[in-house]
């Protein structure tokens, strides 16, 4: 039973696997946020006399018990039914006859589909937001407790400068602080209400749409409805490209843990849970996790990708390639939610080895040391350092005692709280709080 | 119950549904190929000692019921079974005990995962090869039916010069057997030998590779076992570029599709079946399939960027990584199918509006003819082209009464025997019978 | 002459080549941000002690000259120097002699360059906001001109419900006021100061990196010096991202120019100086502008994956393949000014063609004014639908008369002033004039 | 002075820099073939009569005149001339007058530019293949060179069997004899004759295209007009297709040269002229050239994406967006020979380390070799894999004393003759003598 179908027309199954495709498993996340939207829908119609309030109170009533019916995991998309739209419509005529039918006026499924999509990836990236936070509080436990084991620093992978644990867990920390502002700006793009934009040219309805971007928690609205249906494919993009940047960040840890893990480097000792053997090399633990973690994220990467090339060069008015775009975002988020969590058992439990430098094949790490001293000493740097190759050419070259690096992000002074404080700051730019309390208001 | 698997060493549920992912999905694709791949590693152990004649010969037989059982949709993974090259190990050791453990000698999990994806590569390719060839012969019939159908040809999206149906449905025709040019280079990277490669490193066992390479009617070999490792990725981007190669041209079929079956073009129509409604528009018959074939076609297009970000710097030798590949090859063969499917369908179905240039607003598309009209009494060409553009500015400008388009592949001349014999010949070079013999004589 | 030679070790001339490549002819962009890095460099080393009061001041009055060279154009990068930061430092020791040399202390190549990166980035991003408010202004003015002009509404490529170019025009401005949050947040991982990183593990200078902060007006610092290091690449990574935004709505625009340009919709007139003539066909105006516009939208959509593929895997710490970032990111914000330029001028320019809804062939448009009649009347919805639906095939149907959009955002009620607000508080989020202010006061 | 320039109307100087964009600059190096492509084009339009014998014979000696003048570097484009054609057009009718404007007949400037196009990329391919097989034969020689010298085989990064460089290098020559067959479709794409399809509609004069296949030296023709339009963009796709798997290939290789040249790894040395220093660090000899190998390879890889993304959900028929790929394609040419030039002196010129394997701590690479004693002792290999697992447990294990790698491309084995054959097959199949020799022909 589609709602479109008209008398006299059948399709043929395989057209209908075509066209559906993988949607009604995809649309099984979207229920609760279905469910959300009609609420607000519905309490608005009745505000602008499309529905009577004892009209409302029956559909409130129905869709609260829906919205129990999905908590408990009894929710299904009937065979037939073409998507979680339609099935809850038809489960609200079942029980309520003509009442039901009624809470489709002022609305196109395009818009549905929008303000559904809309609630989920707001809800969606601010887990991915707490998944980012979480492992950024391993990493920031880890920097601190390690600030004083030092690491070869490489560049060009060279050889180069004197590193440390502390440095290298509290760069990827600073880096997440950074990616956090990317999700923040696709979660204030997901958080704009679209209903009301019915097709993408409006209704002719007296709808109040201000008040269902409050009801629902938005920040506030897509004012233009030609536009709001244009967001479509901007949200998932944007969305995406938060998850790519987070994933970036996750994926070159995973490969300095892959190359850190190599015997020859030997910087780090993966838990065994995390490694796997083979099936002929008796000796071999392999770093599988690690690898699964850089070839996902390189991955999701590809993501955005997918979106610019399904969107380009279309003519601006909702065309049905956009309803692909629900199995491009909706498995990313599964997929950066496992890699996050997966990252940050890994950050709990990755063994660091101690003194490293303690080897003199990594004495050169210190010649910048030694210019220092020179230039200390009132050497002019270029001077100083033609100074230490020669003395390095010479073999006279004796690495410094000590190390001195005192300022601001460096070994000796990681500035941590400053990190933590930039973290703080991106996490309270989402307003997360204002959507979560306007939610639970709704379902009261 | 894995290969690897050693004393005192437990994996936690999560890492473990991290590491395997879609895997064990994935690999039932995969098992006939693996039970291929066996029975001619087997045959070639014995060859060189590591089997008894009598030991061949039970795993000949037991494998063969292994084949018959996988044909008839019976053979699964089992729970706690990591793979489906574990899963055919374990079913010849219950039934053959310690020989059925000999089978794995002079072979790593690597070549043998290698091994089953050329030979499901190849045999998926010539399916696609297959399935694009039905297409070509539905573009060849509807051409030739509507070579004296015209339409207005367009550049720049601007009526340029007339062009007709024969023309159009014969220009997809043609770049299909182009495609299928691609589509035997990715077939030709695929049939190739990567068995006897070990992990990367070959065998200390005097394998016979040549023998494997004749049996399982492989093309040839990858001869450096290195670099039948580093194959992995090449192929499966071979493979995915002549995917997308293929999509590219259904894909802007579907546009164009799209486009002449709006009302401001309305030069097709298309049958019901693959129209859709609209929930709130009761006067809308949507081009829906036609629209995801463009999207779906349009994601084909980004799958070799997901290969290529996968693998891009990663030094040389196997890395866990490339297991996920096969997320990213395999669905993406059952795409491309029924993309063609659908395409094939829609080509039979759909209805060609006739006498379309009889609208005057369409007269200009003649104003060469006019321009060539007077290049043939005499006038140079760049004045000819002022002359008319004269008449037109003056609306003088009559259009010729008839078209004289008579070179190869014109509108009068549309070439069809030339592009059906390029496409016969793309076919040959596949060289897809030696495969497909092999392959029975080895089930036989 | 380049700083890294030591003597005996020749390089030849394709080497050469091969590794500057364009780095010279991009560094030229960069002389006045290096410049603006080596005032601030110097005024904190004089406040730790490694140059004197008089040292800063000779410095300092060599630098300004530099600057206002470079303003006039007379700035080189000479043969044989490497790059603008060698350019600079030559031109100061030949000046200064010793004095020019102790310029360096402190400082790496590597931060040297990723602060002038950042400045030039900071700088060009907020050009582009600029021009993308430009491009805004433009649209909000035409969307207020032509509100009562109405224009057919397309979903599926089908005609679907009214529009007019009030919507059309708006919906775009409001794209851009989204695609302006993109490019805050671009700007903000942008105005972040990694001076005092080195070559990635910092200094054991005890330098004043929160001086340089507030004296190059940056919002905050890259804190850990391994991340600022490693900042390169996401910060070019963010920016393309925010261009490619940007691009992804003109682009669109453009492809609605081509179309409703095209004499099958014919709802545009394109002004001459913006469409060219053909070498054969007399009668075109082809919209070759709009198409490049479209075409070089594209190509800038592809630019953020250039980035990831060569960052993708690489382990942390500087390699030289950061440096071909430079021949991505700085040409594309050329190529993003250069279309937002013409993107403005052909707003201004193009005409709207009147009264479209006119032609009876749009008269569908209004069903669902029609189904809406019947629900006011008290029909519910569905049923509504059906009735319609029956009307059109019994051709009983009548267009309504009248168009009743009042709602936020409809018709009848674009709402601008919603969307100008928006905008403007998306530009307030940049905090653009600190950074100015703060680079007026260093170049005083 | 523009063909398609009319009277009235003038181009403001911006638009004009944003329309011909680098086009004049690409264009030069598209003088020759479109010099060939007239030659071509008037011999066949006088053997249909709309050339007389003698306006032939001026033509073509002018045309010859025109091709030496190129060849001397001689040629320009002069200002206010719009491209190439349009200058080879100016110089004949400037000495020959009407009869230089009458070779314009039958032909359109898309076509001229496609002609153009499939004739540069027909011979760029060709260079390309010229230059992998000279990289080819320096893998070749160094693997023949290095077989008795051992390296450590890694998988998963960890240290896994007995490699060596002979088998390390002869990979890479026989990745690039797979990446011929690629090159080698590219090629027979481009070497298609379009010329005679006009502006994509074909022509109303009688045209010999089968002519002037044979005497551009084209292995067949784009038979149908239409197509031959659509050609555009596949030919670039495909070119572009095969240089990224070339870069691959190469850039993997770079990726090794990094790492192995770490001092972690230590398995090469880089002759001084290709590693550059570090100015603050005095110590450094960085691999900078390899990691701008590897950079720029991984750019090349991002170039089909660039084309499919300017040509996704276009209509058929031309676009001016086609005309942005030449400044896509034409570079991508010259970045590869770069990187195949340098890869060529790099291999030459590299050393390498012998004896790694003496180092105990690579022991265990040797596991394998000790399971496979004991297979061959007639234990089963799950069982021999159990036994020494225990050994490497207890510390009994013992690295066997010999190698006796011996099957088919081990490497005790190489197969070097097999690769060779390969690679010859492969440039065998491009047939490029017959278009050479055309060429040769039509310039005497």
């Amino acid at each position: 039973m589609k709602l479109w179908q008209k008398e006299g027309v059948s399709t043929a199954e395989q057209i209908e696997r075509f066209t559906v495709g993988r949607d009604r498993e995809m649309d099984l996340s979207l229920a609760p946020f279905d469910v959300q939207g009609n609420l607000a829908h519905a309490r608005m119609l009745e505000t602008i006399g499309l529905l009577t309030a004892d009209e409302l109170t029956q559909l409130t009533t129905e869709l609260k018990a829906i919205y129990a019916q999905i908590g408990q995991g009894d929710f299904t998309i009937e065979d037939g039914v073409e998507d979680v739209h339609s099935q809850v419509e038809l489960m609200l005529t079942r029980k309520l006859g003509d009442v039901g039918k009624k809470i489709h006026s002022g609305r196109s499924r395009n818009d549905q589909v929008l303000v559904d999509l809309k609630l989920f990836t707001r809800d969606r990236l601010w887990q991915v937001a707490q998944a980012v936070e979480r492992v950024f509080n391993q990493l920031v436990k880890r920097s601190e407790q390690h600030k004083d084991d030092l690491l070869p620093g490489y560049t060009h992978l060279q050889i180069a400068m004197p590193s440390s644990f502390g440095l290298w867990f509290g760069a990827y920390a600073e880096a997440l602080s950074d990616d956090m502002l990317t999700l923040q700006t696709a979660y204030r793009l997901a958080n704009r209400n679209p209903l009301g934009s019915g097709a993408g040219y409006g209704s002719s309805f007296p709808l109040n749409r201000t008040l269902t971007t409050e009801l629902l928690g938005f920040e506030g609205m897509h004012v233009n409805v030609v536009y709001a249906q244009m967001s479509r494919g901007k949200t998932e993009q944007t969305a995406l490209t938060a998850l790519a940047a987070v994933a970036a960040t996750v994926g070159r840890m995973a490969m300095d843990i892959c190359l850190y893990n190599s015997q020859n480097f030997g910087f780090l000792i993966l838990p065994d849970a995390l490694t796997t053997g083979s099936s002929i090399m008796p000796h071999k633990k392999n770093p599988d996790v690690a690898e699964l973690l850089r070839a996902k994220s390189n991955r999701l990467k590809a993501m955005p990708m997918e979106v610019t090339l399904v969107l380009s060069n279309l003519p601006s008015g909702y065309h049905r390639d956009m309803q692909l775009l629900k199995e491009i975002l909706m498995p990313a988020f599964d997929e950066i939610l496992d890699c996050l969590d997966i990252t940050e058992f890994m950050l709990e439990h990755l063994e660091v080895k101690p003194n490293l430098l303690a080897d003199s094949k990594y004495d050169l790490l210190f010649s910048v040391e030694r210019v220092n001293e020179l230039v200390l000493q009132g050497v002019p740097f270029r001077e100083a350092y033609r100074i230490v190759g020669k003395e390095i050419g010479d073999h006279t070259y004796q690495r410094p005692a000590q190390l001195n690096h005192s300022h601001e992000g460096s070994i000796g002074n990681l500035g941590t709280e400053l990190i933590v404080a930039q973290m703080k700051q991106a996490l309270d730019g989402f307003g997360a709080n204002r959507a979560e309390e306007a939610i639970q208001q709704l379902l009261n």
